[in-house]
C-alpha cells in the first residue's frame, strides 16, 4: 500500500515526518511553538502541503484537533517538550478515548543535553529530562521517540497503530535529531482513506459471520445499534447497505447520535435507558436480537446512570477488531464467544450480502423538539431548544459542549445530513469551543452551530480569537445562566436561590468577547426575548462570517433532566447504607 | 507537635481532610467544581476557616495555587476526576518543579462503581477507572488515595512529605468514601510555620558543619549564592542572620532574584554566567569559596546556557536536607561528600554563630536600569524596562511571565522588600497571570505588578475575568508586540519582517478584554508613546481597583538577549558535526 521512493539527500527526521503526515491529506497542524520543537515548527512551516495553525493554548489546540479529526478523519497537534504536551494532554486523552487519531508531534531537548544530564528548563531540575515519557504515553495508543535510524519505521509503526485503533499516536524528536537526515529509504504514503488498517484472519471472520447469521435465522424482532466507531473508520456507506439489505431499524444510543442521518427511513429513535421514548425503548429492550454494530458502549451518561435493559444474551456486538456472541457485553464485561481479529468493515459487508431481509415492523417517527415559547416572553430553556430544532439546516454540523444543554440536545430530530458532535464519555466542558474550530476548518462547505454553556466556555475561550485570525463562521449560541447549570442539576438543586457557591460564575460579558478578542465582521449579539432570538438566529444564517448570540434565559434553575435520573445518578455515590433504593 | 481531638461523632473523609489542611492555615482553595467532587467542594463550602476561589480552568486555578504558595508558604487546589486533574498537570508539575507545596485535592468516582468497573465518564470506556493514577502522581512528591480507614494516617503523610520537600502532595477520595466517617482520632493540627518537616541527624549536622567550617577558616575571598528554596522554607531571617554575622557579599543566580532583598549592602548583583556584568562576575567566579546555600540550580536559562565558570572544588552547597562539599553540584552531578539529613536551616543557624567574620571587600552597588526613552517617542523595549525601573514601590510584588522581558528583567535593582516571582526552570509561557492573581490574593497589602507577553496572556488570559471576580488589584503590563517574541530571539530572527508564521498571534484588543470578562472599575488604557506610559503608570499605582495597560511597543524586534548567549543557546541544538564552537 506504500510507495517507496530512493532519494541521494533525504529530508531531516523532522522534515521527513511532516511530510509522512502530510501524505495522509491532512492539510493543518493545530500548536503552539516552542524553541525544542522549533525544528519540527520549520518544516511544518517549510510544507507546502501543510497549514499551521496557531492556537491560543495547548488545551485548545487538541480540542481543535479533535473535532477536525472528528470531521476530516484524523488530524496533527504540534506541541513543546512536557510542558506543552501536558498542557494538551486532557484533550488528546479525550481523543483516545472518543477514539480518535491524533498525531502529537512532540520536539525534545537536544539528544546531547539529555545524554549528559544537563539541566535543562521544562523540566523537574534534577538532570532527568526523559523522566516524563509515561506521561504523554497514556493518552496515546502508540508512542514513538525517534533518532535518524528509526525515524521511518517508527513512523510507520505509530501510523499504523493510530489508523488501526482509531486513537492518537505520538512522536517526540530532539531537537538535534530532528535536524539530521533519516537513515534507509523514506517512504511516500497514501491518503487516509486507503491507508491500510488491520485485516480479518478468513477463518475467525468466516466463523463469526455463521454464528451471527444463526442468531439472524431465529429472529423475529431484530433491532441495529449503530456505535459511534461507525463514523470514526468512515463506514457510514456500509452500514446504509446493510440496513436497505436487510429493513432492521435501528436506534441511536447516547455516544451514537446521527451517525446514520436521522430523516432515514428506519430510525426508531434515541435509546438512552429509562431516558427513552416508550415506543423506542420497547423496540429496542423488546428485541429478540439487537445487532451492537461498532460497540455502543453503556456508560453512565449515555444510559440514565445504567438504567438500561438490555439481555446480553441477544446481543451480537461487532467491535472494530473483533465480534462477541450473547456475551456480556451490557455490563463491560468481556464476552464468552468471540471472534477475531476481524476488521467490521468485513462483517458489515458480508452481512448486507448475506443476511436476510426482514420485515420492517412499523413505528412511529421520532418527533421533533416540541415547539415552546411565545415570541414577547423571555427565553426559556424549551423554548431555547424548539428554536434550535426549528433552526438547523440540512448539513450543518451541530456541536454541543458537555452542558446542561447536553442533556436534553441528543432529543432533537436532525434534518437530513446534520451532524452531531458532542463527547459524551470524556465529557470535559469547554471541549465544544475549540472542538467546533476544528470542524469548521476541516469542512467549510457545512455551517457549524456550537451550543456552548457559559461555565465551559470561560475554560476554552481563548480559542475565539483563533477562530476570527482564520476566518472560520460557525454560529456561536453561548447560553448566558450564570452557573454551571448541569452540576447544578446533579446536586438536585432545584431552587435557583440556592445554587453552590462553587457553581457560580465570574460575570462574563460574553458578546463582547469577539471583539476583545480581535475578530472582525463578527455578528455579536446578546439576546433575552425569543423575539430577539428568532431575530438574532435570522441574521446569523444569512451572516457570511461567524456569529455569537449570547442567549440569556430567564433565571430560572434549568432543571431539565427527569427526576428519577438525577436521584439515580446522586444514589450512586451515596455510602451503601444510605441508599434508598 | 500535633494536637489530637477526641470525637464522639467523626467528620466525613472530605470534611476531615479539608479541615485538616484549613489547621495549616491556608485560608483558600482554587478549584474548578466536577461531579464526582462535590462532596470535597460542599466540604470547603461548608467549611468556614476556607474560601472557595472559582477560577476560569484548572490550569489557571494551578498556577494561581502555585502563585498563592509563592507568598502564603503553601495552596490548596480542588479538582475533579481525571479531565479535572489532567488539565491542571502542567501547573502542578511546575509546582513540583520549583518548589511550592501545593495540596491537590481530586474526587474520584465511587469505589463501588470502580469495583464493579462500570463504565463511567471521564474515563476510555474500558472499565479500568483507576489506571490514571500515575498521572498525577508525576507531579506530586506524594500521594494517596483515601478510605475512611487510612484518611487520618495518610493525610499525615502527605502534610509532612510536601511541607518537607516543598512539592506538591495529591490526596484523592473517591466520591462514596468521601462521605463516611474517618475511622481513628481526628487530628488537629498546627499553622504552617510550626508544621514540623523533617529533622537534622545530630552527628551529620556536626559533620558537615566541621567540614564548613575547615573551608571556611582557609577562605579568603568567600561569596554566598542564596537559592530560591531560602525562600521556600521560610528562611529569610536566618539567612540575613549568617550575613550579618559574617559580613560575606552574596550574589543572586537566575532563579534566585531578590530572596534576600536588593537593598542589602552586601548584595553584589545578579550573576547569570557569561551575562552577569563584569564586577558580579569577577567577585563570585573569583571566589575562593562559594556557600551555594539552599542549592542554586545552574540550568540553561539562568546561566546563559552553561556559560558560566565555576570550579566545583571551591563550593560548599546547602541543599535543603544535606550538605555537599567541594563536589560536583556545578555539573548537576552529586558530589563525593556528602551529609545528611540536615535541614537548611540548622545550618544556617550554626554557621551563624561559629562562622569568622569576613572583611567584606569593596564592589560597586548595583546599577539600576538606566534611563531610555523621551517622552514623546515611541514605546521601546529599552524605555519600558527603564520605567519599570522607575515605577517599583517598596513591598511591591513584581511577577514577570516567561516571555521577552523574562530576559531582561533579572536585571531591574529592585527596591527594598520587592519579591520577584518568575518561573526559569519550569518556564511556562502564560503562568504569569493567573499566578499574579494567586499572589495577589495571598497578600492583599502588596501590589502586585505583572509583567505579561501578548503570546503567553492568550495562553491563560481567562483567568482575567476571575481576578475581577474577587476583586484583587493588580497593576497588569501587557506588552503586546503580537508575536512571540522570545521565541523570535532563540531563533536568531532579528527582522521584523521574516518572523515566523507560527510565531505570531491572533490580533487581540487586549485593553479591552477586562470589560469582556466583567471586570468592572478597572483602569484600562492603550498606549503608544512613552509619555501616554507615564502618564498611565501614574494613574494605575492611584486606582485602586486593578489596572490594566495594554503597551504597544515600536515596531522593532525585542532583541534584548546579547547574541552571543543567543548563539549558544542555538548551538546546543545543532548536530554535532555542524557546531562551529
Amino acid at each position: 500500500m506504500m510507495k517507496k521512493t530512493k532519494s541521494t539527500s533525504n529530508p531531516t527526521v523532522a522534515e521527513y515526518v511532516v511530510a509522512r503526515l502530510a501524505d495522509l491529506g491532512i492539510g493543518h497542524v493545530f500548536g503552539v511553538p516552542g524553541d525544542v520543537a522549533f525544528p519540527i515548527d520549520n518544516a511544518i512551516e517549510a510544507n507546502d502541503r501543510l497549514t499551521w495553525i496557531g492556537c491560543s493554548n495547548e488545551l485548545n489546540a487538541a480540542y481543535s484537533a479533535d473535532g477536525y479529526a472528528r470531521i476530516h478523519g484524523a488530524a496533527i497537534l504540534c506541541t513543546t517538550f512536557v510542558v506543552g504536551e501536558t498542557s494538551a494532554l486532557t484533550g488528546v486523552m479525550g481523543s483516545k478515548s472518543e477514539r480518535l487519531p491524533v498525531f502529537h508531534l512532540v520536539g525534545a531537548p537536544s539528544s546531547r543535553l539529555m545524554k549528559t544530564r544537563r539541566l535543562v528548563h521544562h523540566t523537574f531540575g534534577d538532570g532527568e529530562a526523559d523522566q516524563f515519557r509515561a506521561l504523554s504515553a497514556v493518552s496515546a495508543c502508540a508512542c514513538a521517540f525517534l533518532t535518524p535510524q528509526n525515524a521511518i519505521a517508527e513512523v510507520e509503526r505509530v501510523i499504523s497503530a493510530a489508523l488501526s485503533q482509531r486513537r492518537p499516536g505520538y512522536i517526540q524528536i530532539p531537537q538535534d535529531y530532528a535536524l539530521m537526515p533519516v537513515v534507509g529509504t523514506p517512504i511516500r504514503g497514501v491518503p487516509l482513506a486507503q491507508a491500510p488498517t488491520f485485516s480479518s484472519q478468513p477463518r475467525e471472520l468466516d466463523a463469526a459471520l455463521k454464528a451471527i447469521m444463526i442468531r439472524l435465522a431465529k429472529a423475529k424482532s431484530p433491532v441495529i445499534l449503530p456505535a459511534f466507531t461507525i463514523a470514526r473508520y468512515g463506514l457510514r456507506k456500509e452500514l446504509k447497505a446493510l440496513l436497505a439489505a436487510t429493513g432492521i431499524p435501528f436506534a441511536a444510543c447516547g455516544m451514537d447520535k446521527a451517525v446514520i442521518s436521522e430523516s432515514h427511513p428506519l430510525y426508531i429513535g434515541m435509546y438512552q435507558g429509562d431516558a427513552s421514548k416508550p415506543d423506542v425503548r420497547k423496540i429496542v429492550e423488546g428485541a429478540d436480537l439487537v445487532l451492537n454494530l461498532g460497540g455502543v458502549l453503556f456508560g453512565d451518561i449515555t444510559t440514565s446512570c445504567y438504567g438500561y435493559s438490555l439481555d446480553p444474551s441477544k446481543m451480537v456486538t461487532v467491535w472494530p477488531d473483533y465480534v462477541e456472541i450473547g456475551a456480556a457485553a451490557v455490563t463491560g464485561g468481556r464476552g464468552n464467544k468471540t471472534f477475531g481479529p476481524i476488521h467490521m468493515k468485513d462483517i458489515l459487508v458480508a452481512l448486507t450480502n448475506e443476511a436476510p431481509k426482514f420485515k420492517t415492523p412499523s413505528f412511529p417517527r421520532p418527533p421533533a423538539m416540541p415547539e415552546a415559547g411565545a415570541s414577547a416572553d423571555r427565553i426559556s430553556y424549551p423554548s431555547l431548544y424548539s428554536r434550535i430544532q426549528q433552526f438547523l439546516a440540512p448539513d450543518d454540523i451541530l456541536c454541543v459542549d458537555p452542558s446542561t444543554s447536553a442533556a436534553v440536545l441528543p432529543n432533537l430530530l436532525l434534518p437530513e445530513g446534520v451532524l452531531y458532535l458532542d463527547q459524551p464519555l470524556w465529557g470535559c466542558i469547554g471541549w465544544g469551543t475549540p472542538a467546533a474550530f476544528g470542524a469548521a476548518l476541516a469542512d467549510p462547505s457545512r455551517r457549524v452551530i456550537l451550543v456552548q454553556g457559559d461555565g465551559g466556555h470561560q475554560l476554552t475561550a481563548n480559542q475565539i480569537g483563533t477562530m476570527g485570525r482564520y476566518g472560520v463562521n460557525p454560529i456561536i449560541l453561548l447560553v448566558n445562566n450564570g452557573i454551571f447549570g448541569i452540576e447544578e442539576i446533579i446536586l438536585l438543586n432545584s431552587d435557583s436561590k440556592k445554587v453552590k457557591n462553587y457553581d457560580q460564575l465570574a460575570p462574563w460579558q460574553y458578546h463582547k468577547l469577539p471583539e476583545a478578542m480581535g475578530c472582525r465582521d463578527w455578528f455579536c449579539k446578546r439576546v433575552e426575548t425569543n423575539a430577539d432570538l428568532d431575530s438574532a438566529l435570522q441574521q446569523a444564517r444569512k451572516h457570511p462570517g461567524a456569529a455569537y448570540i449570547e442567549i440569556v434565559p430567564e433565571p430560572k434553575m434549568a432543571n431539565a433532566a427527569p427526576p428519577e435520573l438525577v436521584e439515580r445518578m446522586y444514589q450512586a455515590t451515596l455510602p451503601p447504607a444510605e441508599k434508598t433504593n
